[in-house]
């Protein structure tokens, strides 16, 4: 399976379920002006990240089907695999225009965030629960004689509410307009990672594969959930770390963590090991639009050696997860493989 | 069936609902201050309107299965109308919370939008979200062994999706910022309110009852929509006339459509009879946030007899809805009475 061929099939694809989404407003007679709104949402908001949660719907379901090259795909095959994962993609838009409006985010992707494009603004509500309709739209569209229909739509459902229920706990703990460290823990920090983004980012994209595949035992989605939810909250607490330690030419970003005041790993286990007088420094100087003060934070990780704890938690958890890989049940067609897969993609990045 | 006891046996499931809505967060392991917001979300915006969605969902389904009382009803049948009625009003909650944040409304239902209550602000995003969700957490518990399960969820999808569109136009053809009456024309009008409105308040709550009663055939959906989506915007365009033309004590207002710029059916009328200097005096005066100038519009309106053109409109429309109904095919179970029950509650009120 090569990685350049997979994501240029994958993005090429996009057009086409673009005019097909447009196509049910023009069948509903809506105004040209209505219609070329909806399909500049579409491609403003969906496209343009890295994809991966959509293209692991590929990778996972030709692991499991054993096929080593795209041509063992039947075209309509390739098709069906592909839009459950601009499903997700669409799922991912949905929550992102929403998310930055909540936290009034600047840009996203390198672009304006949508509500800050001319004209938009509050509309990107509407346009949000849009891109959501959309799923529904195409899993219809494509779906409605499978038997596992009921199963995709229950699917999108709950990971849809998990990810609001880890957006609802993270934005009451950590506002960024009000620093209360008291409300901050590990365990939240936990719910949070999983439920905002674990859920949907690395169990979804595994299970509907499985779906597709006909591998769909309540016994291997447990597999796959036990290694992948972990997974996926280890994949959340590296960014943590590397929003803090990361340096800024690896990660492309400069990190913001700190003076945004977010509900981060980082802050979290600090907390966990301080002083009362570390703890003091810190109800002071973490969340704070300040240069300075975010120097203070800094300092105070390195005194606390949450660098070398972040290690310790990384070797914990990768050795953990590769026993469990190993132990896998593979006799109902489920492949450890699949969470290897991922596994490798995640362990020691830097970036 | 007697009105006042339907409305209280309805309102009294509704904390029932609640709690078990806020069990799946407890089970989840939330932490209390989230489970807590959550619960005030629900509670905040979900009752507290007419409730007529809803309770036209539990009086159709004894309509369609000769019902006379509601001791007729087994207590598991009044259960799950009622949740398909709450679930209309799930859907409309969180339709309303975020048409309140695009609109910048700053009352609802006599008390404060959720957006603007203290602490709420851009979260009430999210709280919307999850208020669909909900949605989908209680038909899964109470409807997912049933067969029209699926057809519940293609339903709700396919509604929601239409509301969003005529949501979508409304929003770009009468901006409350931005004049522009050449953007308007009655068949926008009709084509705002029929997806804005109509098809969540009159046909999905029929439909609703038509599959849980077993009648749901395509030509008897069919035949429910050809009556009730015109009779949707039917009322709605009496809406737009009260609005105007109503009395404030009838109907418990203070119109402010003229000062809001909305494309209603008044404007849309008068744009289409009027002369070009009675335009040029519409386009300096409508959608501003002026009395005086509203007062222009309502005199310009007296003129123009849009008083008449309406009380037209009205008797037409009446009288070929009542022609319709008397025509409908009953043979597979549908019942022409379930649309006569519709048509006596709008025709001719004045509130």
């Amino acid at each position: 399976m090569d990685k350049q061929i997979g994501k240029k099939k994958f993005l090429d694809l996009f057009p086409e379920l673009v005019d097909e989404l447009v196509e049910v407003l023009k069948e509903n007679g809506m105004p040209a002006d209505a219609i070329s709104w909806f399909k500049r949402n579409l491609d403003y908001n969906t496209p343009g990240g890295k994809l991966n949660r959509g293209l692991s719907v590929v990778d996972t379901y030709a692991l499991l089907k054993n096929y080593k090259s795209y041509d063992d795909f039947s075209a309509v095959e390739y098709k069906k695999a592909a839009i459950l994962g601009w499903c997700i993609e669409l799922l991912q838009a949905y929550f992102l225009v929403a998310d930055d409006m909540m936290d009034q985010s600047i840009t996203r992707r390198g672009q304006p965030c949508w509500y800050k494009v001319d004209g938009v603004k509050e509309i990107a509500i509407n346009d949000a629960f849009m891109l959501e309709g959309a799923i529904y739209i195409l899993l219809k569209k494509y779906f409605r004689s499978d038997s596992y229909y009921v199963d995709l739509l229950d699917l999108f459902h709950e990971v849809t509410f998990q990810t609001e229920m880890g957006q609802l706990l993270d934005l009451i703990t950590a506002p960024e307009d009000h620093v209360d460290l008291s409300k901050f823990t590990l365990e939240k920090h936990s719910f949070i990672v999983i439920y905002k983004t674990a859920f949907y980012s690395f169990y979804l994209p595994v299970a509907l594969a499985m779906y597709m595949a006909g591998i769909n035992d309540e016994k291997d989605l447990k597999q796959a959930r036990d290694v992948l939810i972990p997974l996926g909250e280890y994949f959340q607490i590296q960014d943590d770390y590397l929003d803090c330690f990361g340096k800024p030419e690896d990660i492309g970003k400069i990190g913001t963590d700190i003076q945004d005041n977010k509900c981060s790993w980082v802050i979290n286990t600090a907390l966990k090991v301080c002083t009362p007088e570390q703890r003091a420094l810190l109800d002071e100087n973490y969340g704070r639009k300040d240069a300075e003060k975010e120097k203070t934070c800094k300092e105070l990780f390195s005194e606390l050696k949450i660098d070398s704890l972040y290690h310790e938690y990384e070797e914990g958890i990768a050795k953990k997860l590769e026993q469990q890989i190993t132990e896998i049940d593979e006799s109902r067609g489920f492949k450890g493989e699949v969470l290897t897969a991922f596994f490798k993609k995640i362990y020691k990045r830097s970036k």
